[in-house]
């Protein structure tokens, strides 16, 4: 015999054979010829397996053995599942392995028993369906038969006991032709064109229509294109080895390559009773959820259509009814089924939707799992769950998917009939927002000032047009991922954004095409954010209901997660909103967009034009008093609260008119003869000095605070002048950007330490100094830097872009898409941290700065910092605090203690 | 008593003093107060030092002690050093420790006997110089007072020893002088003063016009202006405070913290007997070298002047005789003086380069130190030392500076009267050329195809550029510095170049402007790349001779070196001169260059602009015969040897015009309404889509080959057609650039296997596949790169980049030399691997790939493959190879031998 796979717990059989199946020679466990033993178990009653036999029942068999362990096999079909082992088996030897036959013919015999049906009888048959069932779900790229057990003396059995001969022939005709298929190889084309010859003689349009004559004649004329087996066991033979071979034909072959699952898993296969619930007026088909699947209001519903099958409650027929009147059609089998959902709610310890048979007054459950749900019925679950009883309040917190919480708050559109969707884009940033069409900054300032609810569209956006963004309900754009300039100030703004939109934004003539639809400056237009859809102006804008339920799930996580949560923000409206959603201080504080704001950018150019230090000096005193406001108001927003804030950061040619449009306006106005010429000139001779190649690698962060110490000095002075006049002043955690060298973060440091002494200000006592690393060199000198710095917040966006060498930007719109289709990356490494890469240097530059500071405190302000899978990364790796934009806070306060609990 | 440091070995002290200072508090072994135990050694006589003494003795300590180790104590003045641990006792304590003035006078007396003189004597007296010295050199910063020991009445005796009056006076007013001022703080200008009103009187305008009488004029006033002290033994000790308090001096402590060295070192003071050379027609002083400091020549060479001091000689005032001549002159001193120049060789085993003095007849040695030496003269004495049995070859080799080897392989200019210095620049490229000026690539293919020889003048270059190096004579540029493009491909083509020059290029009057004088185009000028240097065109050009020696040197370190060296090459000459300068090798083939040929560049351009696959595909059939022959031609220089080509890695909007001009240009077409406006607005439509803000982390490498396989189809099959044609073929080796992930090498090496499957070539047998590792990721996730990877290339200017996060071009222009001068870096990391952060992930790459696949073949093909300090890095990272530019190769091979020496 052969096989010799042995032990008790068969699943470590099949990883090992996975496992030395990788290094090449697929010898071992299975490879020897061991005479008189017994062979292995290829075949499991659904009774005998649970859900965590996954690897050798793959998937399906692992769930519906489950669900027998649970409701005992008189709920759920009866049946048995062929091990993985059994396919690798096979594929390996060519056939069927020892004892697999006799095994499987056991199986049916003990299937036959339990039903009280017979394979193959002529007035009642035992029909079974014969499905594949891998480890990973493979959707579509494995067999499945059904109806399997008829034959032409069957057929009239099952037409009399479904009392509908219809049904029974064409039952028999699609296993025919199923079969023929999948076991048989005859091109689906040949099937298909013999039913196309049917309908045209019958003169019908589609399958539906074909009478009983019509299936008969089809039946008739398919089993004239291969031998059809009479034999019911013949048939399933046949079947499973179909099963078996079709792991590796080409389709899923391939679809394993993209999806790099490995070859030698195999597959299992479940062999199930067929039930129907189209058996007259005592059966009955539906779907039923434990709670209500919207709301989450504790109570079961669902839908259900007596003496139908489960296609007509999903094609939408017939109109289904509503669970509850269940109750009062078949009583029994609505109690039944009430006490199996609370049951399955118990056992799964999570909202379950199912779907059911009742066949001739039996109740039959086919399908359970845990139920997808709006937020806000999650967190309506929770909180009951919890208050029943039912899961303790660390069960109900990993029930949440952190996620999904964002849609709690933001606005968004009633989905009835007022919602149109125009074209479609990346969901930048949730919410959703209306309003009329403005292509420039200065438009979108001037009518937001006059109260108008305005739209910003633009192809891509800059740091020149952050100012459209504070005044703007929404933010279209044509190019541009997750993370675009405009997804990512958007997102930190909580404005709803739409990027990458399937539509064409000309500038030149203001316009807005979508799909030959053109709209100018001023039509109105619609975004839905957390959709990523352009959508038409009408639809019905809802405000978010933030309930007392969501507060206790986060009262929850505060108790529980050990991760401090801060947030990103610029102003103190921000800074309101973040402590107003439980944020612990601020994270991440920008000053340059305090630069940008309206009327202080003719200032910021006039530093940056400056040819000397004293010329910069001059225009920097003009910025002193408005950046000491900008400071004032978000310290009086977090008094008490650590504050975060970056000295200048992005390299000055964003404060700057860009350089291709700028020589073009030179060059016009050079033929025109304008007189504004040489100041248009000398701005084109400054913009093209600071010009750079690579901006982002460029003169930026720490560089030009050492290049023009003037600047760092006055953003100093103004931090603790702000400090200065509060009576309860924050704890300001001053951060120098982009450190690659000790040397830098020590001669900035001493910067700091010798301006803020002029206002009896002292490191440690009234403001720490610290840095933010986001260079991998940094991470690997991270000791040394250690020395000088009371703080490390990782920026995990720029650490990104170096470690990976691929610009946000360029890479989202550019590269990133094919990049993930082809499933080179799962995701895009700025949405979640790439932990072999990024999350290596987070880990080192934590372990070695620590190691040379101990109370080193540690964080991260990078966009991760919202992204729950990224948040237990940094849980793990030991961070004190994750600081994310605001209305990510509070999924970052779920994310924390789900962290917290997986540890 | 008190200061407590005890054991034998002094300069461990003295570091732990430091170790212990650093955290602040700076108390341990010199803050005890031990009672009883014998105060420490303060102080050294030179007899007792030697060189390895450096932390206790300062630097000019050790090296006065080792040379009178060598020499004697009758050949080098006598004296003794006080310890660096003295200064710190003294600092800490604020007066000299206990011992120290018991130790010095001791000293003093030994120093007496030594001389036969007295200090203070009236007819001969001891004079002594009071000299500080540091562990290291901090030229200037620290205080010297000469001719101590004089007073009132030893002035005369020192005038009656010298017979000069004159000198006599003028050495007590300086002494007077210059201890006022150190010792006394008396200020500079007061001494200034009096000066100036003595020679107003005297009606003179020099120092050195003032007679005897004036002099002591002076020497009264001063001691009008402190109280002189006349007892030598208390000038010795204001002397040596003097010298301790200057290493908390304001100008010292400065200087340390630029060039960060600790504040508690301290420094070592040396007390010196005086030696004169102008005490008559017996005396005498002079330098001294081993041999020829130019040619190498195997015999001393040297100056000397009788009867005169040191400054005569190099002042030029009077002119030196050649040193043979001392042998007619005084030929017992000649005598000794040639012995001590063996002796010196032999111990320094190296060429020396040494000041003397002769005292009435008595040879004394001043100084030694091995002689700087150009590079002809280095490798002619290397080979006849080993020839005379004075060193071995390894140890001949290690007397090389393998960097300078570089100037023997340019041509170079005659440093003579010809040589005009017309602005600076940044030896960008070394070598020499002079030409006609032309500031357009087409005007350089033009006039060069001509058989002019022509200068490439340009603000700076980029990649379309590259066809005017091909054809030039030499380049210079106004921006960049090392490691811009244009440095970059210069070195790579052995082009002369300088970059970074201080001139104007205004490109819009074809005008190079230096310092007022214009040049236009056709006007000659010249470029000297091993300077740094725009000269006059006249200078005259030397071709480099290389020697049989070299080759000799070469020989040796090729039998001694274990790592690989091989060249940077994209063209058959390059690879034919590659081969002869040693290369084993090409280890980065650039394909691109290719592309960017002449007549290559429409079709290029096609390739760009079609819209989809297909277009391309033709674009690129276009392009395969030509591809097809740069590979043959490189294979057939190279026949037998490994090549490495790497597929195309620029972005391509390298090879479109760039988009600010272009924007300009279509201002211009539309507003003159040219007839060529839709193809110039199709152009710039796709140079617009095509434009990236931060093209370095754009689509470029590896994601081009994955978003259009078809460019990396049409390079593979140039290659195996190219290996087909020939009968001896290289190993091809082809590289994938710009790798991240794992599944792109995974990806992109099944496409190369598939194509060249096609030629019935073999991957193992016929070519291998490797990548190049240029990002910190790819460094992280080596191991699994590495399992689709026959071979690693460093990319280390790319890994620079992305680890430091800077651009080359960025940094170097723009902040890179502020941060050289404000010591943040020592040097650019573009220039020497940066070992705290590049080099980690060189070796964590280098580890981690070579445990996943044992036989990976590692190299390193960026900038740093030529340089001598980086090319030890990595072979003590366990590389295999390293490939540099053609005319580094020797510079290379003599590095990996002084690199497996230094093992």
């Amino acid at each position: 015999m052969a096989g010799g796979a042995v032990g008790p717990v068969r699943q470590d059989s099949a990883e090992s054979v996975r496992i030395s199946c990788l290094g090449g020679a697929c010898i071992g466990r299975l490879g020897g010829e061991v005479s008189g033993e017994q062979p292995p178990k290829w075949v499991y009653d659904f009774a005998e397996g649970s859900r965590d036999m996954r690897e050798l029942l793959g998937g399906k068999g692992a769930n519906v053995a489950e669900m027998t362990r649970v409701l005992g096999s008189d709920r759920v079909p009866p049946g048995f599942t062929i091990t993985t082992e059994a396919c690798v088996a096979f594929m390996r030897e060519g056939h069927e392995p020892d004892g697999l036959e006799e095994q499987v013919a056991a199986a049916m015999r003990r299937l036959e028993e339990t039903a009280g049906k017979r394979f193959g009888d002529e007035t009642d048959p035992l029909l079974v369906s014969v499905r594949s069932g891998a480890r990973e779900s493979m959707p579509g790229m494995l067999d499945t038969i059904l109806n399997l057990g008829l034959n032409d003396a069957a057929v009239a059995g099952l037409a009399r006991a479904t009392e509908n001969d219809r049904f029974a022939w064409d039952s028999y005709r699609r296993l025919v032709q199923m079969f023929g298929n999948v076991a048989h190889g005859v091109p689906g084309a040949r099937f298909e064109s013999a039913i196309k010859e049917v309908k045209g003689r019958a003169g019908v349009d589609s399958d539906a229509e074909l009478d009983v004559d019509a299936l008969k004649t089809l039946v008739d004329r398919f089993q004239g294109l291969y031998e059809f087996p009479q034999d019911p066991r013949e048939q399933l033979q046949h079947a499973i080895r179909a099963v078996f071979r079709s792991w590796t034909g080409e389709r899923a072959v391939h679809y394993r390559r993209i999806n790099r699952i490995p070859d030698d898993w195999g597959t299992a296969v479940n062999v199930q009773l067929m039930v129907f619930g189209n058996k007259g007026e005592s059966s009955a088909t539906g779907v039923a959820f434990s709670r209500d699947e919207v709301t989450g209001v504790p109570e079961p519903s669902g839908d259900f259509l007596v003496n139908a099958q489960g296609e007509d409650v999903v094609s939408g027929v017939r109109t289904p009814r509503d669970i509850s009147e269940l109750a009062a059609v078949m009583p029994e089998a609505h109690e039944q089924l009430m006490d199996i959902l609370r049951s399955l709610e118990r056992h799964y310890k999570d909202m379950q939707d199912t779907e059911f048979t009742i066949e001739e007054g039996h109740l039959w459950m086919l399908q359970t799992r845990n139920a997808k749900r709006p937020a806000q019925a999650a967190v309506r679950f929770a909180v009951d769950a919890v208050e029943e009883g039912l899961l303790s309040r660390e069960e109900a917190l990993r029930t949440l998917d952190a996620g999904a919480l964002e849609a709690l708050l933001h606005p968004h559109f009633d989905h009835g009939d007022s919602y149109r969707v125009l074209a479609r884009g990346v969901a930048a940033s949730p919410g959703a927002a209306a309003g009329a069409i403005v292509f420039t900054v200065e438009d979108a300032v001037r009518q937001a000032r006059a109260g108008e609810a305005v739209i910003l569209v633009r192809p891509f956006t800059e740091a020149d047009d952050v100012a459209g963004f504070h005044v703007s309900k929404g933010i279209l754009t044509s190019e541009g991922g997750k993370a675009s300039h405009a997804a990512l100030v958007a997102r930190g703004m909580g404005v709803p954004a739409v990027t990458g939109a399937q539509v064409a934004i000309d500038l030149e003539h203001d316009e807005l095409r979508i799909d030959g639809e053109v709209f100018h400056a001023g039509d109105m237009i619609g975004v839905d954010g957390s959709e990523g859809a352009v959508v038409d102006p009408g639809a019905q804008l809802l405000e978010p209901e933030l309930d007392e339920r969501f507060e206790t799930v986060l009262e929850w996580a505060d108790r529980i997660r050990r991760l401090g949560v801060r947030a990103n923000a610029d102003t103190p409206e921000d800074a309101a909103k973040a402590r107003e959603l439980g944020a612990e201080g601020i994270g991440l504080c920008r000053t340059e967009h305090m630069f940008m704001a309206e009327g202080r950018q003719p200032k910021m150019r006039a530093m940056i034009m400056a040819r000397d230090s004293d010329g910069r000096r001059a225009a920097l005193r003009e910025l002193l008093p408005l950046q000491e406001e900008d400071f004032t108001g978000i310290f009086e927003a977090m008094r008490g609260l650590p504050v975060t804030i970056r000295l200048l950061d992005p390299p000055l040619h964003e404060f700057l008119p860009n350089l291709p449009e700028l020589r073009a306006q030179v060059e016009r106005a050079r033929l025109e003869q304008g007189d504004d010429m040489e100041e248009l000139e000398q701005l084109l001779a400054r913009v093209e000095e600071i010009h750079e190649g690579n901006p982002m690698l460029g003169t930026r962060g720490c560089r030009l605070g050492i290049l023009y110490p003037e600047i760092y000095e006055m953003q100093v002075h103004a931090i603790m002048r702000a400090a200065k006049s509060l009576d309860e002043p924050p704890l300001a955690e001053i951060m120098i950007p982009l450190v690659a060298y000790e040397h830098e973060i020590e001669m900035l440091r001493e910067l700091v330490v010798r301006v803020s002494s002029d206002y009896g200000m002292e490191p440690g006592r009234d403001f720490t100094v610290g840095t933010m690393i986001e260079l991998p060199r940094a991470c690997f000198v991270a000791n040394r830097i250690a020395r000088h710095a009371d703080f490390f917040s990782f920026g995990t966006n720029d650490l990104t872009q170096t470690a990976i060498g691929l610009s946000r930007d360029d890479a989202e719109s550019k590269f990133m898409p094919a990049y993930i289709e082809g499933k080179i990356v799962d995701r895009s490494p700025f949405e979640t941290i790439d932990a072999p890469g990024v999350g290596w240097l987070v880990r080192l530059a934590a372990w070695v700065g620590r190691e040379a500071h101990p109370s080193l405190k540690l964080g991260i302000c990078g966009e991760h910092g919202g992204d729950p899978e990224s948040i237990a990364f940094f849980d793990m790796a030991g961070l004190d605090y994750v600081s994310c934009s605001p209305p990510r806070v509070p999924i970052a306060r779920v994310a924390a203690a789900q962290s917290a609990l997986a540890r």
